[in-house]
């Protein structure tokens, strides 16, 4: 039986370290590198923040699996097991230009059911933090159940990406929701809008295309304060593929998918 | 002869109480009203922070004029004189809906020409200011000149609105802006969005509808760092009536321009 309070001790521990190397890192020159296309800026940062996470996790855990995003974690095929599942900086593009609006995700997962679940806004150093089953908060305040909003008095993240032609969703779907909440935000980090919407900053946030590590902390995150996390279609995420993803206030959530993705 | 450095002392302490209070504001409950429409809340907190700068203007500087957004200033029809613009609250949704992410505005303007420029972000304590000709500072430090950057390498700041149906421009003819560019992000505060803009971290910003209270700081801020604040098609903003702001550095202000809203 697995001491899930030791394992938050060392998890917060580590990410607070890394969170302060981060910070130092901002007076030296970063050094970056184009990886896939231009959208996906990769820093030195990244790859250090990951290694240092893997080497923690190895030596305190040696059976625990890592997912992480740049790659040093291992290949699985499937969810068995202790799984931690990491994003060194969420946000890499905040993070080279603006050098803020950017976290740390981290998540363990055991067979597939979120355990623990972290989103540290570096910066600010806020970190959104839950247990699973013993509430969710941010720093030391708990933060409440979300209670619902209707939608024309929402406030929800969505890129405009999403609402003009781009290879993911006719832009057509969600045009219509933006005329109707009350206003759109986009900040660039899905751990962090997912940390909003958990916060209820945002009443929903929804994106086409997330691995696991941009989500899983905020899956554990979202369950605590009575939200939902589903992909765009309303049914549960795959950990191990590349997802949309919807997270919202339940009866927000219920009504983004039955009157504009699904409206008929 | 005014002496600037003196406005600039009484400015900055005003800016530094009234963020206080705000900051005190969050404890207690806030009331707030509907205004004209759903979209432009407004708390007690504006009205307040707005009286607060008039009487301290109107008791210092008795023959200044004033230009606020909650209307406890003058009617002002033309820009003689020495005028303070002020937005108590910019981006008061943010301030309903999240505590954090809006901004105290203020400027002095004298017969047109911008001399001192404030933007608070309240909830961080990041002070953007400038006197005219002597360089932007946000809290101690001087911002840098601004560097051009491509369009491809820019995040630009533009709500999802304006490439879905609006009332204020067609949407089709920003939405290959959105394609063309590395990233868009919106933060709901033009102020602060155009504070971005003044640090490099966003490399524009643009909107249809904002009044001379939420961006008349951000005029002597961007003159200082070599960006350029007009209103879409190029010409200079009107600080008596409603305005479209493109605010950008100055290469990527001349391409938005030209390849996207003038593109024949």
């Amino acid at each position: 039986m697995m001491n899930w309070h030791e394992v938050d001790t060392y998890a917060k521990q580590w990410i607070t370290e890394a969170g302060e190397k981060i910070r130092e890192s901002f007076k030296e020159v970063l050094t970056i590198q184009t990886k896939s296309n231009a959208d996906d800026l990769v820093t030195n940062m990244d790859k250090e923040t990951e290694q240092f996470f893997i080497r923690n996790i190895n030596h305190t855990y040696p059976s625990h699996k890592i997912l992480g995003e740049e790659g040093f974690g291992h290949k699985l095929t499937d969810l068995e097991g202790i799984i931690w599942i990491i994003d060194p900086i969420d946000g890499t593009m905040n993070f080279v230009h603006q050098q803020r609006n950017f976290a740390i995700s981290v998540a363990v997962f055991e067979n597939g059911i979120g355990k623990l679940g972290y989103i540290y806004d570096v910066v600010h150093d806020e970190l959104y933090h839950a247990i699973k089953g013993e509430g969710a908060y941010v720093n030391d305040a708990r933060i409440p159940d979300l209670r619902d909003t209707n939608l024309s008095e929402a406030v929800i993240g969505i890129n405009a990406t999403w609402v003009t032609e781009n290879t993911r969703i006719n832009p057509q779907i969600l045009a219509p929701l933006i005329k109707d909440v009350r206003g759109t935000r986009s900040y660039g980090s899905a751990a962090l809008e997912i940390a909003y919407v958990v916060t209820g900053r945002l009443d929903a946030y929804m994106t086409m295309r997330l691995s696991s590590w941009d989500f899983a902390a905020g899956i554990v995150l979202i369950e605590e304060v009575g939200g939902r996390l589903t992909n765009l279609e309303g049914k549960p995420v795959n950990l191990l593929e590349e997802n949309s993803v919807l997270v919202a206030k339940t009866k927000i959530h219920d009504e983004i998918i039955s009157s504009y993705i699904l409206k008929k």
